[in-house]
Order: structure tokens, then sequence, then C-alpha cells
């Protein structure tokens, strides 16, 4: 499949293959080597035939009536992740939330490689992973330059996350999985993935407040 | 509208809102006072109709050619996501993950009022917020039982969570913010809101991968 391919496969698809990938993952981990398409939907909550159209998004790794090599099916969907690869990445904002961060990112998350840490005062920060210092956001620029970090994960407060991502685009960043309470507005060529943990907690209340006064 | 309306409304609509609400504030202290659905779609990158029909869903608060009050929209939307309510709400586990929504929680949050912390070592554990202590697991039965919490935030390891958040529903406890890595599966009584941080990652990567393909 070409690039080409991928790139016109839907976000809503793309957005279900980590989901793929952890539940497979998960099988695999439990010694099960082979599942059909009928299953996978019982056990992830979707339909057979949304599967199926999903995985044939990527070619279809199935055979029909015989199932899903788990194994296989893992590994394809790894390399169509590029989770084999390792996007050199810099995180800044090192707070509690940029910590929690470091840790998942050094001993779980796949895909990427923490080459930099920053923050505007790195000499109050006690060690956090012995290989990786924190610098000072003056030393993003000359870093960058001799880096080439293509991510950038921000952990900033929200009235500097803007113009701080507007420099780091300059500086050769084309992708950010941005923390702070603010969508960011970049030109198109850059990849943004907001995360906003507040809206997912209002979502949250609302359907309990709800289902609550509907239970009554 | 009555409760029943309100759960009617779809899901993709509810996540919707809270999007609207940030936006909204964000208005309202740049001091707009008004503003037509046309520019809110070009603001948030959505379609006029779009817009108007999420926020019909909810009884529509904008006149046909004047457009829509910021503040009262925004009052409107805070009273259907029920954020002048206070939540009672438990965080398990704090490392830095759960310190940062500690954080999160006591200074911005609304709708929440975290009223007690939990962790397997809570002596270990310095001080996080001087009004709320850290207890130990082995008191959340009786904690649960005398100030019922509703709501369990998780940042526990996953081969933990699936057990103790069935606990918690034994102790009444109806949603889970959960930021283990695995779905919980629950009773369809209970709320749960699954945070998984790598999805959001691989997501971010398999898109900076394939945009750069291609722009190549």
């Amino acid at each position: 499949m070409t690039a080409k391919a991928k790139q016109e496969v839907s976000l809503a698809v793309v957005r279900r293959l980590p989901r793929y990938y952890r539940f497979l993952k998960n099988l695999r981990n439990s010694g099960i080597n082979r599942i059909s398409s009928l299953e996978i939907a019982r056990r992830m909550g979707l339909t057979a035939s949304q599967i199926r159209q999903d995985l044939n998004c990527f070619g279809g790794f199935g055979q029909q009536g015989y199932g899903y090599n788990v194994e296989q099916l893992k590994n394809e969907i790894e390399k169509i992740l590029f989770l084999q690869d390792r996007l050199p990445a810099i995180l800044i904002g090192v707070g509690n939330l940029g910590r929690a961060l470091v840790g998942y990112l050094s001993n779980e998350a796949q895909g990427i490689s923490l080459i930099g840490l920053f923050d505007l005062n790195p000499k109050g920060i006690s060690e956090i992973n012995p290989e990786i210092s924190v610098m000072s956001i003056a030393a993003l620029e000359s870093f960058c330059s001799e880096h080439k970090p293509k991510l950038a994960i921000l952990c900033i407060p929200e009235n500097n996350a803007q113009a701080l991502a507007e420099k780091l685009v300059g500086f050769g960043v084309s992708g950010f999985w941005n923390f702070s309470h603010v969508d960011l507005r970049l030109d198109e060529s850059v990849t943004v993935e907001n995360v906003h943990l507040g809206d997912s907690l209002m979502t949250l209340g609302f359907q309990m407040h709800t289902k609550q006064t509907n239970n009554k």
C-alpha cells in the first residue's frame, strides 16, 4: 500500500487502530493465536462488518471462515502506525503532568524517542531521567537546529502555547501533542493532537448526571 | 427540557459541548458579547449548519439574523453540562499523573469536588493539597460509606484497575475517569470515560508520518 492510500484513510478509522493494537497485544499476551472478526467485535463492542471494513482499508489480513492470526495482525498494525520508527520528540513544561508523560514516554510508549526536556526554570527541577537533562526554553533554537526534533509535547500554560508553537514550527517541528488548554492554530502542514482533559471530564459528568436522573 | 430529552442527545453532540463552552469563555474573556453561527463555525472549523443543529438539540438560543448572546449561551451550556453542580470525587493513585490531575481538579475544573485521595502507600507521599489528605486504599470502603463519592478517578496500573473498579461500584461509585491503560468493563448503569493517552499519541504519529511522506 502506498503512503497516499494511507493518508486517504479516514481519521475515524485511524483513531480505532490503536484500540485494535492494544486489544491484539492483550490477546497475544493471554496466549490467543487466532480470532474471528465476530469475536473481536463482541469483545470490543463494535460490529463485525465494521471491523472487516476497517482492516480492509489497510489491505485486510483475515481469511474467510478462518479468522485473523493475532500476532500477524498486531505486527501489521504496528507497521501501519509506524510504531517501529522513533520520532524524535521534545517535551516542554516539566511540571507534574510533564513528569507523568516523561515516565510514560520513557517506559511504555512506542514510535517515539524523547531527546530533550525544556522548562522555564530548569534548575529547580530534580532529575527525572538520567539520560535526558532538563534545559532552559532559551536553548530551544540551538537544540532544534542541532538535533532536529519533529514532535513537541506541550505541557505549558495556555497563554504561552500558541506563540511557542509558532516558534517551534519555525525551528522545524512538524507535530504537536498539546496538553495546554487551547486549540493551537498552525499551518496545515503541521499536525496537532490537542488533548483536552477538561472536555473529557465534562462529558463524563454530563453522562453521569443524565443517567442518574433517568434511573430514578 | 427534560432529562430524558438530554439523554437522547447523541454522544457526538455532547462531546462537542465542552469545546463550545471553552470557546465561548474565551470570547467572553476577550470582551465579545455577540457572535453569529457563521463566525463560530469559521473560528472552530465546523459548519454553521452543524452548530445550529447542535445547539438546537438543547432548545437553541440564537435569533435569526442576530446571532448568539455569548454570555447567555455560555451560561446555558454550563447548565446543560451540570457545571454548577459539585459531583463528589475521589482520586486513586497519587503518582505524577495523579498529582497533575489534583492540581487541575483543585484549581480549574468545574462540576467536580475532590473529596479524597488514595494510594497504596500514602505515607510516602508529600502533601499535595492541605485540605485533602492522602489515605490508604484499605480505607476506601469506610470512606465511601461515610462520604458517598460518585466519581472515581483511576491513575493506577492496568492490572489492578478492573478489580478495584468493580469494588468501587459495590461501594456506590457510578462513574469512572479512567487513566489506567485498560478499557474497564462494568455494569451499564456505570459511566466510564477511558482516557487513553497512548492512543492519542499513536494517532498523532501516524498523521505526522503520512503527511511527511506526502509532502515530499
